[in-house]
């Protein structure tokens, strides 16, 4: 491969101060330093290999770039990177409703390919909050969540296959297309997940599911966050199996609903949870019954117009921090039972480092996102800000807890990523990125 | 570590004739060249690395053997090797009831664990036909599948971490306690399904699942198998998800029911599926009604003696063809709307090649065993059922299926591992078994 690859690109290739700022950062507030060498915006897997082989040839990373919405610093292309924006590769290949599954281009939205298998009476059921906003292959490589992933899993456990360009420019086809398989080793779940370290993933076969027949949506105010997150683990406990439970601390309800102009008696915390398929009002009732054993606030709703109000709270949780400066946002995960200590031990964190930290997410799941408010105003903010997510990661880890639930360690929580898993770990990742991408030309310096 | 290793040993360390003769084998029928030199009965984790190390030093291969059931030649062990049962690893470590998780010790059956859960409302959901006879070791390692997996996941999906012991003797721990977690590459899903190639399974932490509220079965009758797949399907695209959905071709059927001394109409085809959850109910009567529009001979059954006998069928089908000679357990998957299609062609490979090949299966999730009878009179019917046995792996790759659905590749399907998964893929997967067992300590020969 010669530098002819890259004239044989079809998309669109931009070098040096042509290449707009943009594609140097994510949505991590994370500013690597210098900036790219090449831009190739992929119109095909053909450009794909010649990017991959320009690059490898010219002693250039590769940054795959899906969306850039990521949080973790994974797509931040700094000094002596080439940018590959898989974003044109946006076609929907195949949908089969008999065997409720996809065959999507890397490019496409969750979204997108939600609204396609609507037509099916089918859905994607990963539904990151960025789910119209990013790719699926972004997706797929942050093995991102979702609301109603408690219920119906994350966006791992909706791959079936990928196809990969590999370092050394080869197509690889990995996984099936049935339910059910067990051929060799798991090494679709291998590049799940692997934040643009193994290779560029370039299309996907993914499960569809049906669209629940049923949706209920029950929430509930509470005195505090230990009330909440007890009635949160009492509705498991109860063998319900919800299809969202979110859970908002007195900080971030507080300017949920200061956005939203909703005047309310003060409440500690709110917990939203939905029901659906065949026994949602069966389940509902139980949801409702339980929130009621912890407080007399309880609201239920059966159409589609109540639960946008119920989840309206919820909704505005991260748009209501960001009036007040930039975000960080955390992303830890604690054994469930361990969410009301988790919001409690955080919120004794920002005392101690003088930092506004408000706290909400998925109750079902342990994944809380605490989220840090720097205001611009404030030049110290920053370094507070750091030494309390520094704790908030010590406090999932003594938790029994991972730094990440859902968004990835990038660039972000590398330093983390030893101190979760031990040394062996991280040797075996090392070794299996060695075995796949010996010149380490894909995003070196992320993750591990 | 020297010789002294051995001699460090607390479990059981046999030598040459005096190893029983059932540790060269599995369940599978293949009989490896040769014996195992030694076996070692580890009593703890200690024992594994020192067998380990003790294998590397006198250039042996270990053979990791959980119970022996496996159906793919896996555990077999010829000569040259260390057998390593680990067995004796046999202790439920920890239920974390408000959590939904257990930590086992690779020795553990799944049916004691699940016995273990229940005390507290909970289980252990992935069911092999093995369950009791079987380890969660082995079901790790094989990946195993089950009956109610079309609802509840296969085993991988239960596992959310491991300890290892690695081809250098280092104890590894991969995963979480947590629902979700995304930090750094998914080892813990690579180890899962491996086949004793990438290191030893010494313990793992898994997801349970509340016992159901209520279980309904539904059973059906119809002319044909194509009635029955359609039917299947059907159930399917009713947006129902059935904890169960097993079908039986005409030819098992007919065994079952004679094995049972069941009278009955002459039948094509048989499907039985259970629905449970909050829901159970209404999912059961769209089951019935659904069945209902291909045939008449519908049975519905809402207490657990009405399940045991509309599932006696389904479990008597493998014992029943037992009785005429070896069987051959096939496990091919193929997509769902390919199952009539796929039983269909295996009758044809059966008339072709003068073979007795009765197909059962979980119609749920696309993955069917064709059993192929060799019957002990008849010196030709061993090749006759190999040459079958090509043409049914064949059939699955040509439908867009795989080789294998739950059982595993071992030494039996490693010959069409390349054909279903392509050069790239299994180099792959060969790197990265390079990079974790550069000698290749752990059963070489198998899988790739
Ligand atoms: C408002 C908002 C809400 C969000 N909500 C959620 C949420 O609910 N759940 C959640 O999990 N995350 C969430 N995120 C984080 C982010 O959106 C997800 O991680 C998303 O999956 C990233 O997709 P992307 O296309 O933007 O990827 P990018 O940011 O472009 O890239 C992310 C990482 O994946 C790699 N990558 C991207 N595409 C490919 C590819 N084709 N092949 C190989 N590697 C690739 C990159 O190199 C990088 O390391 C949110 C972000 C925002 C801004
Ligand atoms: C009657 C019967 C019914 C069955 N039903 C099912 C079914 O419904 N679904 C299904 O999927 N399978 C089924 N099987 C196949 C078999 O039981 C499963 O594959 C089971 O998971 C194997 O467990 P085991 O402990 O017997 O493993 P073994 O047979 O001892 O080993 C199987 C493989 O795993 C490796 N291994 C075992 N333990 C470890 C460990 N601790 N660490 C690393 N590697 C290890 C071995 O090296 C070997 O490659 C059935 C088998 C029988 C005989």
């Amino acid at each position: 491969m010669s530098r002819a690859s890259l004239a044989a690109i079809t998309g669109e290739v931009l070098v040096g101060a042509l290449i707009p700022e943009r594609y140097r950062v994510d949505r991590s507030g994370h500013v690597p330093g210098g900036a790219p060498a090449v831009l190739v915006r992929a119109a095909d897997v053909d450009d794909v290999r010649h990017a991959v082989g320009y690059a490898a040839e010219q002693g250039l990373s590769v940054v795959v770039r899906g969306a850039g919405t990521g949080l973790a610093g994974g797509a931040c292309a700094g000094a002596g990177t080439l940018v590959l924006d898989v974003t044109g590769l946006d076609r929907i290949l195949e949908i089969a409703p008999a065997d409720e599954l996809a065959v999507v281009q890397a490019g496409v939205s969750a979204a997108v390919l939600d609204t396609a298998a609507a037509e099916f009476g089918l859905r994607y059921a990963p539904d990151p909050a960025s789910a119209a906003i990013s790719t699926i292959g972004g997706n797929i490589a942050t093995a991102a969540g979702g609301l109603r992933c408690v219920k119906y899993g994350v966006t791992a456990d909706a791959v079936l296959g990928l196809s990969v360009v590999l370092a050394d420019g080869r197509l690889l086809h990995t996984g099936r297309r049935t339910v059910k398989g067990v051929a060799g080793l798991d090494i679709t779940r291998l590049f799940t997940g692997s934040e643009g370290t193994l290779g560029v993933i370039v299309a996907a076969t993914v499960r569809l599911q049906p669209v629940p027949v049923d949706t209920v949506t029950v929430a509930a105010s509470f005195a505090d966050v230990t009330d909440a997150a007890a009635a949160a683990s009492a509705v498991i406990a109860a063998r319900v199996r919800p299809a969202l439970l979110e859970l908002l601390d007195e900080a971030s309800l507080r300017e949920a609903r200061d956005l939203l102009g909703i005047e309310e008696r003060a409440a500690g915390a709110f917990v939203v949870a939905q029901t659906d398929g065949f026994g949602a009002r069966a389940e509902a009732r139980l949801v409702a019954d339980t929130f009621r054993q912890f407080t007399s606030r309880v609201e239920v709703g059966t159409d589609p117009a109540t639960a946008d109000q119920l989840l309206a709270v919820r909704r505005a949780a991260l748009p209501a921090l960001e009036r007040h400066g930039r975000v960080l946002i955390e992303d830890i995960a604690v054994p469930r039972s361990a969410i009301a200590a988790a919001v409690q031990r955080i919120t004794e964190i920002a005392r101690r480092h003088d930092s506004r930290i408000h706290t909400f997410g998925h109750a079902g799941d342990g994944n809380l996102h605490p989220i840090i408010v720097v205001p611009a105003d404030d030049p110290a903010a920053e370094g507070r800000a750091t030494a309390a997510a520094d704790e908030i990661f010590a406090t999932a880890l003594e938790l029994g807890g991972t730094i990440t639930g859902e968004h990835g360690v990038g660039v972000l929580k590398r330093r983390w990523l030893e101190r979760e898993q031990g040394t062996a770990a991280l040797e075996v990742q090392r070794s299996i990125r060695r075995a796949l991408d010996p010149a380490g030309l894909f995003n070196p310096g992320k993750v591990f």
